[in-house]
């Protein structure tokens, strides 16, 4: 629900507003605007009797219920667009464009540290690498482990570069949930990646949004945009039903990885062009998007990449590979030094272009 | 990998073979048929140095690689049927039909009741009902929790219906994966049911690959049937990459409950006709259908049923209602007693007659 | 727009109403039920003009509109079930199952044959046999066009069994559409097939709603249920935007063949099970459904075609071969006399079963 | 099947080849390269008998059978990018950028008029908008027919603008194919465009490959990418079946305008950002892009089509009215003056941008 206020309203005022929202077991969030006061109510679905109650309190110009199946994660909630900000002072949302590299999965220290500096000479924000891997089969490689977070480590103390990896859960039954974690932070992982098998993981999900540590968050490949929403209000609300951690973390970055559906003879997870521009207007967290894992051919990453940046992408998590042939996972779909420095001059060149477009006032018009 | 064996070739020459395997790492498993013994080696894909040793063996008449993605699932490792039998003498698999009724979610004592005793008067196999729902949106109702399981247990001691229910991960991040499985044991839950947003979720499949206790496992609404197959190849092997649990649960019932793509303004998740023809030909596993989650509508429920029923399903999970309009969840699915009753009456008819065309046949056609 | 009429009203009150709606540019149908008199309004959307003054003529006793973007085809505007009657006596619709098998195309006067006295033996309605085809590829076989007729006139007049071909348009540009229809008259074809890829070619829909002659009618492989019905309506209403041919074809049959999404690991078209009760419920029309097509594999027909019927399907059209291997078009999806006579035998057991289920009850209950 | 040809044969040894060609009852193309000789043969699947004899001729260094299923159209039978020049000598194809706006439907002349002039603002290459509308329901508006055709032919006379707009078939039986185009000959239409719902209508592309007149040619909302180039090679080989018109229509410009599947809460027809450049990369004929079917959002239109031209795509058909909401079609997805400026401006930076990236390297990579 969100309550314009008289900007003349005083402190006192506001306060009693506070007041009798957080009596009624809500929690409000002000956002201050140049003409009015905004405040945000947070957290489940708001009583009627509190509804009556605040529409009827002075200096409240108007009362909005907001209908889409999110609060946090939507931007009529919180208009400006949120900027995470990295260990090497890398931003990552609003003007800023993030490029992410590295391999699909961690392997050994020497292709590690070779893709590093590709993913450093293109300016990257940070480095990715697997190193819990969920496949599809059981027989396949399913990553390095803790080996491959020591070998992260190594290559971040070396380049600088932040490090970004999947979270699964416990590998091992013994293991709490808590363990991974544990696991995450020895190392020292600058941001958790959920992967798409795990987007609608809810435990995972609630236990992140504990944390304010960085989240990177990508759609299942299953999910619409709606429900990609839904499961990123999960991490920024901390409820789970009836529960709420007391937390709920806003350090969210959302990545478009594409779906099941469409036409799989050009596409290994179609991306739709609409989606990245989608999100952007009716989300203020930053959005970034995988070519690699849609397009699932090299050929096509150049070009898909270009069109996902022009239609508004704020970055781009992107598969390279020294020796692709030999790669353990995900061969087929990693580029080399070239076709990363291509990503990175034009993407930038176009960034430039597109995001001088501004997204406010179609937004504007989309809620009214 | 499977061998054909000489039937003539005496216990010791057997033994040299098996040693051979497991002096190589591998176990095997002994498939006596009428006219030979059909040896399979379990676990990781076979080393080529043993095949060439096996092919050199006495008594050896043909060695044949399984070219699936899975093999302890698959029809050509293990030709008959699965029979699963539950603590009511209910069995699932081969030619027995199998029924299991009741709530979506378990929201109270008295309409569970309620629910146990249609299913119980339509011949159920057991009762179903959620009390830990994976749900798209942190503030819809996520279940009962352990409240819920009180109360399937108790109407379990009633009715003396085995009790099928969700299995998720710690609901909480201090409660360890061991900790869900506890209360589940507590309460002596009969089968554990994987739904469809856990289907890759490769740590929980692990973690009940080591345990023999029933599972019902529903493919994921992004999944194609060979992804699901792999994913029940988690639980049947027990191997999770470099990892062997020891285990392996060979007791997995596979349930079709449709996918996210297809025609949406007929069904909620559209399931193809052939999908259960397809399961059955591949794998020896109990094959159900759910017929509520695909339709998502309560009008087309029956004719779905029956639908599936002929073309080869072994039973259905069917969620039924006393109030539909006032269910906390997917009451516009939910059916009541008639058409229940409709379903197992008729149902088991049809069962009758497509059952009794013989599925080998088809699938000796298809394995040539 | 539909009237419910006092039973007690006599001819000329009825002759008022009727010439009311007359004057305003539409026609009605009457529908006379037990209790009442049902008056459908036929054609374009009811003006708010002829609403108003029928609301206050004598002896209506309530106005409906029909909200769905189709009427005559609609259950609703016609309750009673459809039935077409062939030349050999044969019916479709209602409570009559109808087989129509025959190969994909027609290759030779011999394999026509022999798959026609295969029908025959199944007791099948008609024979089906391709002489036209609509190929993806222009280097592809296309139908041995009117030579392919006259062998399937030469088979009708020896086995009794009428003909189902699909109509294109003409085949050359010199060639009217009018053309191509002449050919079929010229051979007698029993019923007019309009394929897939025709679904949405209005011209020819248009054009053969200007006759009686019966016409199955498939679904396009990219379209949805309420799609396919609107298509249907342009057969049955002979309306084309602002035009209206007079005419209005009732003698539809429509065949459900599968789509372009979903699994295509298990099905080169996947069939929605619950596509049949949607349109059984929505239609009078009688509604088969094409295996051949949605499995695409020989060996899953069977049970595809069993689960078919049980889900309320009024008929399959089937396509069987002498020599799969050799079928100059779609010898995958192929079967033979044993597979033929299965369907036969234990299709019309499961047809008895299920179409003992009332509809109508169910179609009340979603109308309300 | 393609030839390549030692430089140095000379006119006879040519001669040579090419009447061996042509005894066998296909045609031959050259294409003189830098350092070889590259000679394509055209038409039907070539004969085995031939393929022996072209390899032992002299002069000859390689044969190569092309495999995929089209020829004319694909890339390497033609490796430079066709263009096509229009009556005001813009070119759509290779560097040329190619802006296509107008009405969905042409409504009257003053709607017609506004929209030509914005479309001349922004530098467009020609007016779009339809008068032989195919639309899903019957009763639907279907365009003003010959009336729409007179508009566009006045629109074009004051402004310069070649008019492109949608030919069906005949719109009444006793109106031959030959009737309808005699109408777009008359008015003169430019470009013939080949909606979704007639890209596998056979008889009409085999009708339009008679003629070099320009075809726009859309994707089915069904088709893959393979099925469109399939499509198109009907157009561009004048083949059907044993059927050869001796023509062949070089002049075909490809759009991408989504399909069925995806995301519809986003997109009405989800278009994957990979299709543009698999496609350039496949084919040398123009690739141009529709975001207005696609997202179906005025407001996600811009962005979409900066996403798509630096996907690759050489020009947009996008849909423009002056008052949207009363619009007789598709009022929703049309953007105003201010939107085409945009994406004028900002895409034509990026395609500069874009552009600059050699295909030929990467298409060279993907053919070894």
């Amino acid at each position: 629900m969100i309550l314009e206020i008289d900007n003349t309203i005083g402190s006192e005022g506001l306060s009693n507003i506070r007041n009798a929202i957080e009596n009624a077991g809500y929690s409000s969030r002000v956002i201050r605007g140049k003409d009015e006061i905004v405040l945000g109510i947070r957290g489940r679905p708001i009583s009627q009797s509190l509804e009556e109650q605040l529409r009827h309190m002075p200096g409240i110009l108007n009362v909005t219920r907001i209908t889409e199946a999110y609060k946090e994660v939507s931007r009529r909630f919180h208009p400006a667009d949120t900027v995470i900000e990295l260990s090497n002072g890398a931003k990552i949302g609003d003007g800023h464009f993030a490029l992410i590299a590295g391999p699909c999965s961690v392997e050994d220290y020497a292709t590690t540290l070779e893709a590093a500096n590709w993913a450093k000479e293109a300016g990257a924000a940070a480095l990715r690498g697997g190193v819990f891997k969920p496949r599809t089969n059981p027989y396949s490689f399913q990553g390095l482990g803790e080996k491959g977070l020591e070998i992260l480590a190594r290559v971040k103390e070396e380049t600088g570069l932040p490090i970004v990896t999947e979270i699964l859960e416990p590998e091992d039954e013994s293991v709490s949930l808590g363990g991974i974690i544990k696991l995450f932070e020895k190392y020292d992982v600058d941001i958790y990646q959920i992967g798409a098998r795990s987007a609608q993981n809810f435990p995972l999900l609630y236990s992140l949004s504990k944390r304010k540590h960085p989240v990177l968050y990508k759609n299942g490949i299953g999910m619409n945009a709606e429900e990609f929403l839904q499961g990123a209000e999960y991490l920024l609300s901390g409820v789970w039903g009836e529960s709420h951690n007391g937390g709920g973390n806003p350090n969210v970055i959302l990545c478009a990885r594409g779906v099941n559906t469409g036409d799989i003879s050009v596409s290994r997870y179609p991306l739709d062009i609409s989606l990245v521009p989608e999100l952007r207007m009716k989300t203020h967290l930053p959005v970034i998007a995988d070519p690699s894992h849609s397009t699932g051919k090299w050929y096509n990453v150049v070009k898909a990449s270009l069109g996902l940046i022009a239609a508004g992408a704020q970055g781009l998590e992107v598969e390279v590979h020294p020796n692709p042939q030999q790669a353990k996972s995900d061969g087929k779909q990693a580029i080399g030094l070239e076709h990363l420095m291509q990503i990175s001059k034009q993407g930038r060149a176009i960034f430039g272009i597109t995001n001088s477009i501004p997204l406010e006032a179609v937004a504007t018009a989309y809620y009214k």
